[in-house]
Parts: structure tokens; sequence; C-alpha cells
């Protein structure tokens, strides 16, 4: 008997990659233009210029034995001196390239970290809105996924007594992600200074490290210059971020990202070793070499941000216009809004009339709540709004 | 507490990673040129032209978000076409891309199939001997690795007899790997024909499928024109090949090759399916999708092979020479020999003294052979020679 689990996960993808499947049958039925695909954080802007300048510079003066070649499993040592050199320059963190573990993209920095940090029966606490694939990556690692519900009042920021409430001996992880996927709040200072103080507190309590883990994959995705996202690591020393270029450079098939573990981590030398471990475990030689180089030569870099910036003000203000309630999204390249009616998957599949494809909010943990992914062209935008204008007055 | 196993392994590098980091220490004492490290397998020789000229191709004509985002999951669907089509033109196989799993490269095909396929408890058979690797691999998926020795008369072949007696009904799949590393040799018809005879009788015999898991990096490392390498999925309908484009087209750095799930297996579709299951588990989103279409424009190229055939004949000739105990190595970039003195271990410590950084078969689960990793320079070869004659005379 195959593994049936894998063979069910491997035949249900995600409610999110189903409906862009739907969306390639549809768009050869009636057009693609003609479809209003909303359901993927695919990046729609083109990579910055440098990152295709890297490449074809990197490939013509790099010697080929050395440029493909197998890199050290946790990347080659220049290309994350250069990345600790650029984070301490962009943020003042005091890293070095010894404390990061370049990955194959975000989901590869989750699963490693998660199997590097957990045991059979663990606990890793997420709040709701969550990327639903979290599930997959923590239970793949032995652990469960206990989800909390962030309150809608405070917009979706996560509420530190219920944390504290939630904390068990058997928690070993608190999983953040700011700027969010789905709901595109931004986490500020005191919302993670008041998790870290009760991650402290109950760590000491249970005397058992709970690690903070942050997921990062859109900490460069920010449209107002006055907002700000703060570095997990000055909050709480038992820290470990997962960044993947995907989103700040478009290049999410290439798969590149790293993982920081915080260098002031009290275990950092364990905890590092643990995620070589699970990088070994799991079949990740090292992260593609080439592009080793491109995050090196690019970090800190973006694509045209001002292109989300303009979705994001025509989607809010056309949605709002048509009386929609949404969550103003800071960051991300997605806006979070209630269905009207109050049902999201009734909602989600009435819109389909009018061609608009859309996330329910019940994957994410919340239902009743819709995601837009505006991570396409504006003139989509513009095209989809009268219909989403004419969805919100059958309600 | 981390997992204390994760830890472990990432602080125990592989044998063959502690000599290549010793073998950076030395040469940065006395210079590269006077350390003989022959304990890596990365191909010396560059990636064949076709490769830059494929990177430099698709950058400069391919649209950024086509090219650098998300693909499906298994892979494009266009590059696995092209890929099926090539294996076919090549091999006869009768294969289509929807039978084609693409992954970040051959260590990334193993940990998937085996999740895929295997249950807690499950035992997967290799030959001995193998690659250390395959422990790793086995035991994270839940799996325990069993080792049977190949019999030294046959030259390292698979006994199907020894095969019969071992298999259990925990047995669920049967590991090979040819060209084998370490050992260079090539499984013929013969040989294959035995083994699936045997998978057959036994499956049967239990009412379960037992699987024929084919790992072929070095499919296309082979020196002499009257030497083939069968194809594993015409001798037996349970078997998945693990290929990757690391050897044949020189970049083990850039992750990528492919699962190629039978056709003809009697649960084709469900075994595809868990391969997604376990993709999505593990954490790979989709492999490169830049090289998904360097590997699309080069599958069947190779890097020049001559030098590796020189660098096989001048070894192994000149090992001879000295006395050595040598298999002739047909395929891959190894050469295995026996350790003077019957004491692997020993033999390679001593073979320090003269910078000559070896291999001991132990952790291939052949202790009292050596292997020596010939994909240096013919330079680095000829000059080794003399200190491996002496090395030979003190026995």
């Amino acid at each position: 008997m195959l593994n049936q689990k894998m063979c069910e996960m491997g035949k249900r993808r995600s409610a999110i990659r189903e409906i862009f499947e739907y969306a390639n049958r549809r768009s050869a039925e009636i057009g693609r233009e003609n479809v209003f695909d909303f359901s993927l954080g695919n990046p729609s802007v083109p990579a910055p210029k440098e990152v295709n300048e890297s490449i074809l510079r990197t490939v013509n003066t790099t010697d080929s034995v050395a440029l493909h070649g197998y890199t050290s499993a946790q990347g080659d040592k220049t290309c994350r001196d250069r990345i600790a050199a650029s984070l301490n320059r962009r943020f003042d963190l005091g890293v070095s390239g010894d404390d990061l573990y370049l990955t194959c993209g975000a989901a590869a920095c989750l699963t490693i970290t998660f199997n590097a940090i957990c045991n059979e029966g663990d606990e890793v606490i997420v709040f709701a809105p969550y990327f639903p694939e979290y599930t997959v990556f923590v239970e793949g690692a032995g652990a469960k996924l206990v989800v909390l519900k962030s309150s809608e009042k405070t917009g979706f920021l996560p509420d530190a007594e219920l944390l504290e409430k939630a904390i068990t001996p058997k928690t070993k992880a608190v999983l953040l992600n700011s700027p969010n996927n789905p709901s595109g709040v931004i986490y500020g200072e005191e919302t993670l200074r008041a998790v870290a103080d009760v991650l402290r507190r109950k760590s000491a309590e249970f005397g058992e490290t709970i690690y903070l883990v942050s997921d990062e994959p859109y900490r460069e995705l920010v449209y107002d210059e006055e907002i700000k996202v703060p570095f997990v690591t000055k909050y709480y020393k038992e820290s470990i971020v997962c960044y993947s270029y995907s989103k700040s450079l478009s290049l999410p098939g290439e798969r590149i990202g790293y993982i920081l573990v915080n260098p002031n981590a009290q275990d950092k030398s364990d905890v590092y070793a643990a995620v070589c471990g699970a990088g070994r475990k799991l079949g990740f030689v090292c992260a593609p070499s080439l592009f080793q180089r491109v995050a090196a030569d690019c970090d800190g870099l973006t694509g045209d941000l001002n292109a989300y910036k303009a979705n994001r003000d025509l989607l809010y203000n056309g949605m709002k216009q048509s009386g929609y309630e949404c969550l103003h999204p800071d960051g991300a390249f997605y806006l979070f809004f209630k269905a009207p009616g109050g049902d999201s998957e009734a909602f989600c599949e009435r819109a389909k009339k009018y061609e608009l494809l859309l996330v329910s909010g019940t994957g994410f943990g919340c239902p009743g709540w819709v995601r837009i992914a505006y991570c396409v062209s504006a003139d989509t935008i513009a095209r989809a709004l009268p219909y989403l204008d004419k969805l919100a007055k059958e309600y």
C-alpha cells in the first residue's frame, strides 16, 4: 500500500491551486482575457532588471564548473556573507553569513525549520487568517498546527492574551506571517513585543524554549513610506526568520530564499545544526547555485512596487465604493474582505458567473471572508470592478 | 528540545562531506594544487555549451513573469512533454509528460519517492555498495534501509537469490543504482530480469506491490560503446525512475531532475498522486523554472565524456600497475578498489600523508574497499599516481 495520506494530498490539491487550474480550463474555453483570475499569489510585475543582468553577467563571466557545481549545503559562503552584509545595511541586524542557510524558497524554509525544531506530537501555534499550506508543512514534520483566531476588532492582529492561554508544554513554536497572506496586515512593534513577552514568560514557566518562526516572503511589499515591518530578531532571541525572494524579486518559480537563525539565540549552533540536518533529511542538497548568486546580487531590490500599490488603491477604493467591508492591505498583494451574505463559499461560487475567481477565507481559517490576489494587471482590476459591483448589488 | 536526530545529522556531516571540508582547509594551508581531492562526485568537465546557450537564449527571449513564475507543482507541461519526447526518441520508452514529475535533483527524487510509497516501518532493500545518503532519505520517510551484500565474485552485481530470501511482508521497495556509485558497475539486462522476476513472485506471494526504485544520475556516464544501461521500466511495471541532470549536464548545484512513474504500473495514477503529495509535504513547490527549460532543451546531451574516459583509463591502468585490486569502472566517475592491508579506514588515513583524499568504503556498506572520484583534472591523476604507487609499496 502506498502512503495514503500522500496519495490524498496529491489528489486533493490546495483550494487555491484548484481555482488556478479551473482558471486555466476556463481560459481555454472563453479566452484568458475574459477570466478574472484573482486566485494565485504569482507576482505580476517583472523581476527587477538587475535579476536578468545578474544571470547574464554570471553565466558569461563565471567558470561553468564553479558556477553550476555543488555549493556547501548551507549555501555558498560568499553569497551568504554578501546577503548578511545587505541585511545588516538595510536593517542593522548584526548577522553573519554563518547565521544564514540558503533554501529552495519559503516552503523549503518552513519544512526544514519545522523538521529541525519539532518532535512528534509538538504543537505549532498560528493565528488565523493563515496560509493553508502551513498545515501540510507542520504536520509533515510530525507536529500539530494549533490555530488561534485573530480578533477582527484589532484588524486581525495576533492577540497576546489568547496566545498566553493557548500555550501548553507541547508548544514548540509560534508562527507569524507579516505582511500577512491573506489579510495584508503588518504586525507592528507593539504586537511583536507583546508576543515576545508571552513567549519569554511561557518558556521560563515550562523550562522549554518556545521558538518564534517568522515567515516573511512579503517583507518588501509595503506601499506606504511610514509603515515599517519590524524585524523579529530584535524582539525575541529564540527566533528563526524564513525568507523568500519569490515575491520581492518576482521569481517564485526559481526557488530561492534563506533561513536566518537569530545569532543571539541561546542554542544558536544547535538550531543551525538541526536546520542543516533537516535539509539533508528532506533532500535539499543545496539551493540552486546560479540563483544563490542572483540573490546575493539583488538582495533588497524589488520589482515595481508602484504597480502593486496602484492596484491596491484601485481595488480597495472600488470595492469600498461598492459597499464591501475590506481590510486595508498595508502589505503583500492580497485584499481580504467580508463576504456579503456571510457565506464565503457561496459568494465565491456565485462570483464565478461573472468569471471572477476568488478564494474563500475558509481555508485560511476565516470562513466568511474572501481573498483577492491583486498581483494582476491594472486593466484586469479595472474591468473586474463593475462585476464586483454587480455582485455586491445582488446582496 | 530541538529534534535531536536532525541536530546530530547536521553536526555529523556525511563522511564524504567531511573529507571535502578537510580538503578545503588543507588547500588553504598548502595550496589547492597540492591536495589530491578525490572525495566528491562534483563533475569536473564544464556543462555542455548548450546549457549556457539555453540559459542566455531563454532569459533574453522569454517574458520575465512567465519565465520566473510558478510552474505546476509537477513541472511545466511543455517542458515535461519535451523531456518525454526526448526519452522516447533515445530509449523507445512510450512515456508521456504526464508520467514525469520534475524535481530539485536526485536527492529530492528519492525523498519524494520514499515519502510517497512508504509507510512507517516499511523496509527498502539496497545492495552494498550503496550511496550512504540513502539511509538518511529512507529513514526520513519513516522506513528502514535493509542492506544486502553484493557478491564480490560477480563484480558487485545484485544477487537475486539473496534478494528473494531477504524480502518480507514489510518490503516496500528495492532500490537499484546503476551505473553504480561507488563501484562504477552497470547492471545488465540479465540482472534486471532476475530482480524483476523475484519482485513479481514476492509481490504475488504477499499480495502487496513491491516497487523497484532506480536511482540513475549516472545513466549517460558510460565509456564503452558496447555497454548499454537498460531501462528498468521495460523489465518491471511497478518501477519508478529517479533521474538527475547533475552529472550528465554537469550542473549539480542547480538542482534539476525528474521522477518517472512507469506508465504501465498498475496503480500508476495513485503513485503519481502520492509523488505530488510527498512533494507538497517536503516543501518542493516546483523545480527551478529556468532550469526546467534548460533540461528540456538539453536532455540527452552530456559534458565531455572523453575527459572522464581518459581519466578512468589513466587511473585504472596506473593503479593496476601499482598492484591495486580494482573493479573496472564501466560507468559513473568512481573507481572502487580493495584497500591494501584490508583496513580501509587505516588506509585512507595513511593516504592523507601524501595529501591523497580518498573515501573509505565503510560508509558505502563495503568496509575494506575505497572509492576514488576521478572527476578531477587529468593532471591531478597524473601527479597523484606516483603517490598512490608509493602508498601501495608500503603494504
